[in-house]
């Protein structure tokens, strides 16, 4: 079923400034389940093939290079992919496509390899191939972390 | 398959400056599907029961009632749900969960009903039932433009 419909947003990582505050609203508040959990940073999942992440904002900042101001929320989102090369790619089309590069392509704190642009707007994107996380057929997204 | 996974994402609105902009990078640029748009909104597929909106800031900025400061990007969360109720009692668990009301439930542009709330770091959330937007079996969101 994943096939037919394209799956373009994969994280979707909030910038909060309390985890366990975050995690408070989203979990034990409004009852949405966790998918992974550390002591960083806890996976909520969204839908199928899709997690929010709830990170502290200056992790957020700091790995994204890039001061990240409270507006409507310091955020970023991710679209994920099969291979360091993809990820390459992509970012070589979004910026064909008019995006800004914050990051370029690299290997990541979390074990994989990403990159961040920003799209004309100023929205954060991370591209990144996570060996860490999958998508079972039925759209579930599995999550682990994986050794950098 | 879809109700193995709740579905707390269906459309992630950008407040962009420039629709036409937008459009050309994520749909022209990136290649991403268009789901519905007429002169005013484009939606974007983003993957199963999700949506990414391009809407014009000004007009999520005044829709939501709130100025919407650029940061990361002026944005908005929305997560359906299937009556006016539903939507109530979501925006009730959520201030009871430590959101704050932004709008009250009320009677939407759109031809629905919504409210919005900011989530403890300030990102805006709209509840929201729309009538014209329905999930497929598959994941695959329809969208279509309701009489208000």
């Amino acid at each position: 079923m994943l096939g037919e419909v394209a799956q373009h947003l994969t994280v979707l990582t909030l910038g909060v400034a309390d985890i366990g505050r975050a995690r408070a609203f989203y979990v034990d508040g409004l009852g949405w389940e966790v998918a992974y959990e550390d002591g960083d940073v806890v996976f909520v999942r969204l839908g199928h093939g899709c997690l929010l992440a709830l990170w502290g904002g200056d992790d957020l900042a700091a790995d994204a290079g890039r001061d990240l101001t409270r507006g409507s929320g310091s955020l970023a989102l991710a679209k994920n992919v099969a291979t360091d090369d993809e990820v390459d790619a992509l970012v070589e089309l979004a910026v064909a496509s008019g995006a800004a590069v914050v990051k370029h392509p690299q290997p990541a704190a979390f074990g994989g390899y990403h990159g961040y642009v920003t799209d004309p707007d100023g929205v954060l994107w991370e591209f990144a191939h996570n060996p860490g996380l999958s998508v079972d057929p039925d759209g579930r997204v599995r999550i682990e972390a994986v050794d950098p």
